[in-house]
């Protein structure tokens, strides 16, 4: 192993990275007061099973807490970022924001330019 | 089954988002006249195997093709993005561009807010 430098695209955290745990996140930022599990669920258009999952690699990795309360006797589930998962998501978004703005620049301006015609071609699939 | 409109989470395709792929895309991208082998490996910071490996998924999906050639008797492997691969890979930017929006507005303006106090919690690790 030797110990090069991180490039931008070693530093999109997995963790962030998938894009259900990025809808999630998102969602997070956004509500100081937290989401329950089903508004959650919904907001992400996701199922049961699949939020769990990613709640739970949210949650080993410290960016999510969990608080289980009774209302009207029946159990609640609400999921907030913790500062930790915030500022993280922040250096993701800025790690993204820079591979995104590469990308964006590597796209020639006229694809059908001359100078591209040997190199693209069609593809049908 | 259900038929859902698709998010802008779904829509990320998972062609491009694995870290190392949009780094060769890119690379790709900004090389009119394709990339050898060697170059993209040096260029994206990866070893032969994970770069034989990323064309294969991108090769299967259409989005680069590979020229063989022999230059002074030793082989030479050059990597083009393809047209269709270039507009899939526009589509993706433009995805992901929106989903980096809708995270950097989420993010709240003042993390130290008091009413943010209660959600955000520091987690040691």
């Amino acid at each position: 192993m030797n110990t090069k430098v991180e490039t931008p695209y070693e530093q999109l955290a997995k963790v962030f990275h998938e894009p259900n745990r990025l809808s999630i996140v998102s969602a997070l930022c956004a509500a100081a007061e937290g989401l329950t599990f089903n508004e959650l669920r919904d907001d992400c258009n996701l199922t049961d099973g699949n939020l769990n999952r990613h709640l739970a690699v949210l949650r080993e990795a410290g960016v999510v807490r969990t608080d289980k309360t009774f209302v009207d006797e029946k159990p609640r589930t609400t999921v907030f970022i913790t500062r930790t998962g915030l500022d993280r998501f922040q250096e993701y978004l800025t790690a993204l924001q820079e591979v995104l703005k590469t990308a964006q620049k590597a796209i020639p301006s006229d694809k059908k330019a001359a100078h591209l015609s040997g190199a693209l071609r069609a593809v049908t699939r």
